[in-house]
């Protein structure tokens, strides 16, 4: 008789490096991507669910064998396989064309193209020798954007950084620095008391910055918004003398463009001269508006913008671009290394035989960092500006349109009548037992419950996702947001009828249930 | 006669989501697999060089064709994908078996798949909501990350950060705000003058976090190293004790586990009584040495790290996880969330349907977050603990094989005598014509010229790539560093021969050519 011998199943270990380990690697990344693109494909189809919601202990107890669990002895290839799937399986589709949950939404393949690129060359952004193109990239991308912000060719600095909270965080970093060379070695201590100003409709990463840099939340004056979300300039004059008044030395404000709730427009001209007259440094958060000047259309939006001594604007919300691509610009050339340099010799030696002013690691607070410009790139090379034009003005489209259909519904209320500035819509669904009762603190009790109940049942229905908050005296309210250009009309239609059914019976308890 | 009607060039509006985009897509992608699968076989060649070196002016000039710069007009999807095949030839080959210039190294291939699944799903760590199997996979990796350290169920929390350099950003912060609560909202102006402690041989990310967080780099007491580059306990002590009699107050010690350049460990079990008498927060650096803690034969080298009160642990240098991957670990709970939750109502709602201590984002210092643990997560399934443990042990042995050969030629010189700890190794080149010179200012100035020149001409050659640093009163010397799990014993000894004729003939200017 004969002897099976039982073939082994491929493990790790033989795929590359190992001897021969060529063509068990190519085929594991076949069917690697195959499970990609099949989700891809998915995320795309209306018929495809957002997602499949599970609760923290019911994904921690293994779902149909799901384990989370980390091993002692390696898991085999064909395993491996299915966990890929299954993590894919039990996530969120955040490319899916009604997913409106988050600002940064939509899965633009040729970025995903640029990401697996990226991962591939698996390097550094600290210095030329190990990342000789992405520097030049990030170099070239820095100067196109500082351009379209309207800087002239003798002005202008950046980095790329995680994300726009880290972004707002270099700016004050820098506008410190700048009034205060000696904090770097002297500390705080040396300094009298600061004074911030943004926003009550602004970013919490301005408080958050200024509690992680020392200089303390309590010192971030928030200046009052109008009813559209914006910051009253007259607030903000009077504030800064009233810091002066008492001792305090004011120097920095942040002017929003584009609010994450309202997606308002801080009047950029207005406050830039008040900064101008009281020597402050004006920092832009275009984190989410930042897009818009890619729009010949809509930059008006941002007028002034160009008079901003920094700017934050993240690709990664209106231009599509994948997580995480996030962009501090700074006017003044030579001030993020100033501030940031410290010369560690094991990386960023004088005596390297190429021109090291392109070891940018130094302008950075990071040392080691992820290249995040590859992605944009190519995608600019695969659109053009053009196209990112015309992707912008398609989501405000989009935008455009559900303001006009929730003017015309009984069933649904605006959190404010004016036309959206960006692609941000609020706005309430009022359930038939709230129609007819007049305003007042019994109505905006129950009204505050709607919005969460009617999330509640749309993740576990999974077919479509939208967040809401509170802000100020507005109770809950539901903030559709476009930053997909897969979104369609239709899929702003469902979404309206999605809420309306799923509210028409949810349960909000009166007064008497309490 | 018959009209030819030209078929279009594919252009990226041709994919998903157009209509009909599946097929497209997918023959999109199957190309670039092609063009990345080539790249990755390549890395492991050893006939294949690490780079082909171009200066930044003759890449931002277009090399055959290949320009960096930004259209207005979409270029045609089979353009895009020769740039993307320029994009990796003018890049440098981190995962060749011969690229030892950095802590990062190597190109594990399950790490790979994880990051391709990582930007397919392209979603943001902030809330569970968008993130529930990555929220769960970083709380697992953690609480595994906890225990290795040798901490009890009872404590322990973490983050992942973009880098090093922010792990321990976060360590000085914690500290601070464990000692000082109110400098959250008051700032540093509040504040006694802090102190911190680290060693000369210590990463220079201590004293930037001192810059950024307003404590001043000033206030980093740099603590002498003995010859090995350890901390001198005895120097630390009596730092602290200066610093006290100066009215400041110190409350942080950073030791190391790992340095930078001669692979050290800082004597925690001294360290850790030191700190313990005094009352001062303990944070040891592990960013590099952190791996080692996986093999049962090395982790001896890390004993006391378990009464540290944080650890930074980079999972993309020693376990050759792709970049970034590095978690801080903080050992006691909720300070983390208490030291930086701003409670943003539109994003840490506290009505949602689901067990919202899982919404993490709050314990952080960013707003969004990429996903870095899939990777790492993917790698322990495929490797399990053991697998680490054999990467680790064959690392290290690579050093002792480096060490070994270079104790018995007489054209290189050991920085230090003693075996490796880490698998740093560090030596000099001997020219010819500096081996029967003796020792002095003259050699020392001619020898500091040495692994400049030949790494210039290493990098022009693009066989293999190692890094040079000066330290202290040693001249520009090599370091070699072994992460990537493909280098074998023959890259060392190629390593060794490369350096040897390259250096031969280099031509050192004598002090009368001056």
């Amino acid at each position: 008789g004969c002897t099976h011998i039982p073939e082994r199943v491929p493990l790790c270990l033989d795929l590359l490096p190992a001897l021969r380990g060529e063509d068990t690697t190519k085929s594991f990344f076949q069917e690697l991507v195959n499970i990609l693109l099949s989700y891809v494909c998915k995320s795309f189809r209306r018929s495809s669910k957002v997602l499949d919601f599970h609760h923290p202990h019911q994904l921690r107890e293994g779902l149909e064998g799901f384990s989370l669990e980390l091993p002692d002895q390696p898991e085999n290839l064909e395993q491996l396989l299915v966990d890929c799937r299954d993590t894919l399986k039990y996530g969120v589709k955040t490319g899916h064309p009604r997913f409106f949950n988050q600002l940064s939404s939509g899965l633009d393949v040729i970025g995903l193209a640029g990401e697996w690129l990226t991962s591939t060359a698996n390097t550094n952004m600290f210095t030329y020798e190990v990342s000789p193109v992405f520097i030049l990239m990030e170099e070239i991308l820095l100067r196109k954007m500082q351009e379209i912000v309207g800087w002239s060719e003798e002005e202008g600095d950046g980095v790329f950084c995680p994300g726009g909270t880290m972004s707002n965080l270099y700016s004050v970093l820098l506008a410190r620095y700048h009034f205060f060379p000696e904090v770097k070695t002297k500390g705080m201590t040396a300094l009298p008391r600061l004074i911030l100003f943004t926003s009550a409709h602004s970013h919490y990463s301005v408080k958050k910055s200024a509690a992680v840099l020392g200089i303390g939340s309590d010192n971030v004056v928030v200046v009052k918004c109008n009813d559209r979300g914006k910051m009253i300039t007259a607030e903000l004059e009077s504030s800064i003398i009233t810091a002066k008044d008492q001792g305090c030395v004011p120097f920095y404000v942040n002017a929003t463009a584009g609010t994450t709730v309202y997606g308002a427009f801080d009047p950029l001209n207005a406050i830039a001269d008040i900064c101008e007259s009281h020597g402050l440094w004006l920092h832009v958060d275009a984190a989410w508006g930042g897009g818009l000047l890619m729009s010949k259309r809509h930059r008006v939006k941002l007028q002034g913008i160009e008079r901003a001594w920094s700017v934050t604007w993240n690709p990664h919300k209106m231009m599509g671009a994948p997580l995480q691509c996030s962009a501090i610009l700074v006017k003044k050339r030579g001030l993020l290394k100033d501030c940031n340099q410290m010369c560690a010799e094991y990386l960023f030696q004088t005596d390297k035989h190429y021109d090291t002013s392109y070891d940018t690691g130094d302008k950075t607070i990071q040392c080691g960092r992820h290249v995040d410009v590859f992605k944009l790139w190519l995608m600019w090379k695969a659109k053009g500006s053009e196209g990112f034009e015309s992707q912008v003005n398609k989501c405000l489209e989009n935008a455009e349109h559900l303001f006009d259909k929730l003017k015309q519904r009984p069933d649904f209320e605006l959190v404010f009548k004016s036309e959206p500035e960006h692609s941000n819509v609020c706005f309430w669904y009022i359930p038939p037992s709230l129609r007819n009762m007049s305003p007042g603190p019994e109505r905006n009790r129950r009204l505050h419950e709607v919005a969460p109940k009617i999330k509640a049942k749309m993740m576990e229905q999974g077919m479509a996702m939208i967040g809401y908050q509170p802000l100020g005296d507005k109770v809950n309210f539901f903030r559709c947001v476009f930053s997909n250009p897969a979104t369609q009309t239709e899929d702003v239609d469902y979404l309206l009828e999605e809420i309306a059914s799923l509210g028409h019976d949810i349960c909000i308890r009166t007064e008497t249930d309490l």
